[in-house]
């Protein structure tokens, strides 16, 4: 469920970008005022706003804001603007064509496994009409070695959808990936086969009968190297295809553990789940931490960013 | 271009439906008859003569074909009844799903390079509605080694579509890819990189440099060794990605060399090729042969198997 939360009735998308008009204009930029419109309309009203905008005053509202806004808040309302797919699109290019530091496996593991097969397919069609390339083939650039096996075949494969299980198949792909992992073959493409080819249903019956037939998770059953950076992504994977709202209550959690040092992360899991499950995400929180999301990003943050991600978290 | 012919005016789909039910009925099936019209229908125009048939006699068509043909006519006639996308999963699935013999990588191959994205993608979506998984876990599962990884990249990149070109990647990946084919490394994890993510556009100036630069074709530097899989499934990729009618040529041209013991593969050109290239295949192979394909064919073949080939050749 989302967290957005969006008055009735709205204002007209001319009203909405007279509004932001007046916020820009005058003796500095009335934050609070933007925030108060864009954090409160969803991805096809902000959509009419920019065009309404782009219509009243011949300027893209989008360039204008970004001139407008600074630092975090910038960076966050220019995600925001932008519906998924979009959105999604030019995260995972900021992650895999920015030269420095080393791009975050975790931004396209989450697109690829967090996504349905059909959001995965558009994010990859904007993708190639904003930047004149596949997805696959910048991720299969930035990436070496194995990481790079994974993650191409998570971004490549369109994944079946359907609720059907082969139980039998289950039960020997358990086996093969225990196996996998006992033989310390991490690397061993049939680990990257059954994460990367199967289907989200066959893999969580697969990850429960690991969890019957060997009295542990997958996940627990990799070695606790938090350096090895194939192991993470491999966790990563495992926890997105199957529990998205757990693991990004995690990314959350280390965010806010990491106080103001992991913006990117922070704004990321916000702006993208916020008209998807950031209430589901907020639940799972609040019952791992024994405190509210929103206190705990509260505490991380300030300013017109924190009244920013509050609006979006809609308590 | 499409080579088949289709008559002008085209008799209506419940026309059809009565004149096919007519070379059904009575003593033996009217193989001739069945030719005359379906060989000459495009995909839509069949796709409604099943409706009609369903219809005026409640019962499919296919079905009902395939209880009054037989043999190489039979297995052709199926085929030829589906339009592209459904026809090209159910070849990729009978290849992948058969438990002997050894698939035939050609077949994957072919339908991932010569289709275009949106295609491919068709292929995988019909898939998936018919054998409730994705193409890409039956190819994995199916393939090991060096050329899995080269089929189930290849099913599942979405490649970029367009016309752009790097001219300075291009020269940097001819070289990676003759420093690979020196070194002998062929398994080398940067030429399935380059051949399965870059656009057909790219690949083409890509294997351009190489020309220039290295005195010889990417395809003639791969060593001889008729015997390896996966060196043949490397030339078929390059062969089928940037001259899929000259690839289609040399498969014609060995299964009529073959004499009646690959009819499985001329089936499988001729019916998928009949609606979209197959007369610039028939100039090709013309060019290259000094003989007609029909010619070629039509002494490869006999009966009405022959008759409904040479129809779909349209001469």
């Amino acid at each position: 469920m989302a967290s957005l939360k969006v008055p009735h009735p709205v204002p007209s998308p001319a009203e909405d970008a007279e509004s932001l008009r007046k916020a820009f204009e005058g003796w500095g930029t009335n934050e609070k005022s933007i925030i108060s419109i864009l954090a409160h309309r969803d991805a096809a009203q902000r959509m009419q706003i920019r065009l309404a905008y782009e219509e009243l005053y011949q300027q893209d509202l989008i360039k204008r804001m970004e001139s407008e806004l600074t630092g975090h808040l910038e960076k966050a309302m220019y995600r925001w603007m932008f519906g998924p797919g979009e959105r999604e699109a030019i995260l995972v290019y900021t992650e895999v064509r920015k030269a420095n530091p080393t791009p975050d496996p975790r931004v396209i593991i989450e697109i690829a496994c967090v996504s349905s097969p059909e959001e995965l397919l558009a994010v990859k069609k904007v993708y190639q009409l904003r930047y004149k390339h596949s997805l696959e083939e910048d991720v299969a650039v930035r990436f070496t070695g194995d990481i790079r096996k994974l993650l191409v075949a998570l971004v490549g494969t369109y994944r079946y959808d359907g609720g059907e299980i082969d139980t039998r198949l289950a039960h020997a792909e358990a086996k093969t990936l225990h196996d996998a992992i006992d033989e310390k073959a991490f690397g061993h493409e049939e680990v990257i086969r059954i994460l990367t080819t199967r289907s989200k249903a066959q893999l969580n019956a697969t990850f429960n009968c690991y969890k019957d037939e060997y009295g542990t998770t997958i996940n627990k059953s990799l070695p606790a190297d938090s350096e090895n950076e194939f192991f993470l992504a491999l966790r990563a994977t495992i926890r997105s295809l199957t529990s998205p709202c757990k693991y990004f209550e995690k990314l959350l959690r280390n965010a806010v553990i990491n106080q103001g040092k992991d913006e990117n992360t922070l704004t990321r899991v916000i702006v993208t789940r916020a008209e998807k499950d950031l209430q589901e995400i907020k639940e799972v929180y609040y019952k791992r931490n024994n405190v509210p999301l929103a206190h705990a990003i509260a505490k991380d943050t300030s300013g017109d960013y924190k009244a920013f991600l509050l609006a979006l978290l809609g308590d």
